[in-house]
């Protein structure tokens, strides 16, 4: 049985502060916990109903996991899921820095300001999905550990190295170390199709509602915009999602790459 | 100043229940006021702050809208944002019918169970941006006006057609109307880089977790997926989020088409 106080410390987690003092924050679901189980996060606990546990005692065991063994009515109490999943894990937050990274990046995503937790997990699953192992934040994209973020990557956060750093330092570095590109995602400049767009680069994504800041904007050294079919036959929508619209250039970027 | 009667009746408009009932849905914010206002859609009332029918005391003229003016505190109890606009409006739910116009699609979409609100709403707004006229929904998606879908869409709900029909006969009359393909979005099949995917046809997505039904997946003409480069390189998502997977087959069919 949970104890008020392990509730009460689980409860916390929701708040960026308490994630911040303790160092951990919370993943819930099996795949998302499997998949953090099998990544570089080190566990700290896991909460599940004895089936879950059951079912997993081999990878519990291996990774020499705290479990406490609840039941239904205590995970509806820690659980923040509208339909509670039969695990709740607590892992120790991974600082990556962002010196040595950077240098060596051939394809890599950058978040100008990106501030919904949807499309901040969402990003990071897209970039799992296209192979791309860093993605580098300004430090006022929405945390990594906040719940919404956690639950929406789906499990790629166990893969995908997410670095927040000084965003201008860091693309100045890259721009110095070599030839690489810092494409600028815009709503005009080079067409997503067009042929030469294969060198190795930083595709950078602005904030939802105000695009890329000035400030980074210098750095870019292609702008490019994903064409609406409006160009050709009146479609109206001003502007895609943040995340839609990484997708689009994540895949295009693909397809020329192969 | 707003009547007890006023608030409860826009706060009614939150369930489901009483937009069926009434015929009536709401929006808000300036952008998705004015492009809904400019719509098809009739006006059934506007809440604004002064300055906002101000600004738009033309646009609220020629459409003969009832205007309503509120100040921030009223505004604070009708609105849903978190941060709320100068502007909320009522709007009369319209209900297109399928038969005619499922015939004559050249290029569409069509949702099998979408059940979450943003994806629905983000998924209209990249049908308005691909020019994509007319979306089918099977009748279990999730309904287009609830609030989040319709502040999803970001004013692309004025310009996109929504029809809710029973998706198996609709797509039936399609197959046997034409030579037109049914394209079903997988994690297998055809990638969406053959050159040969250049025929009309419906893109049909599936469910967020269960994907397309197995009753759907018989009228499939060409199975579609979308490249991982994992493919080639070791990427490990397990799949797409339904909107972004969305996108990426617009944007690639897009591109082939032009």
């Amino acid at each position: 049985m949970l104890s008020k106080n392990q509730i009460k410390q689980i409860h916390s987690l929701r708040l960026r502060k308490f994630r911040e003092e303790s160092g951990r924050f919370t993943a819930e679901g099996n795949k998302l916990v499997m998949d953090l189980l099998e990544s570089r996060f080190r566990i700290s606990g896991i909460y599940a109903l004895r089936e879950w546990i059951d079912a997993n005692s081999y990878a519990i065991n291996r990774k020499n996991a705290p479990v406490f063994e609840i039941n239904s009515a205590e995970m509806n109490r820690i659980s923040q899921l509208s339909t509670p999943s039969p695990v709740l894990a607590v892992f120790e937050i991974t600082t990556p820095s962002p010196d040595q990274e950077v240098r060596n990046l051939k394809w890599t995503l950058a978040l100008d300001d990106i501030s919904d937790p949807g499309n901040m997990g969402t990003i990071i699953r897209i970039a799992d999905w296209f192979g791309v192992e860093v993605v580098l934040c300004s430090e006022n994209c929405v945390e990594l550990y906040n719940p919404k973020v956690v639950q929406a990557t789906m499990g790629s956060i166990a893969r995908v190295k997410v670095i927040y750093c000084n965003l201008r330092n860091a693309l100045e570095g890259y721009v110095k170390s070599g030839d690489g590109q810092i494409y600028g995602a815009f709503l005009e400049g080079n067409s997503i199709y067009n042929d030469d767009l294969i060198k190795p680069g930083i595709v950078l994504i602005g904030n939802e509602s105000r695009g890329i800041s000035a400030d980074l904007e210098q750095l870019v050294t292609r702008k490019i915009f994903i064409p609406s079919y409006g160009d050709a036959k009146g479609g109206k929508a001003e502007s895609l999602n943040a995340s839609v619209a990484t997708a689009i250039i994540c895949a295009e970027f693909r397809r020329k790459m192969i």
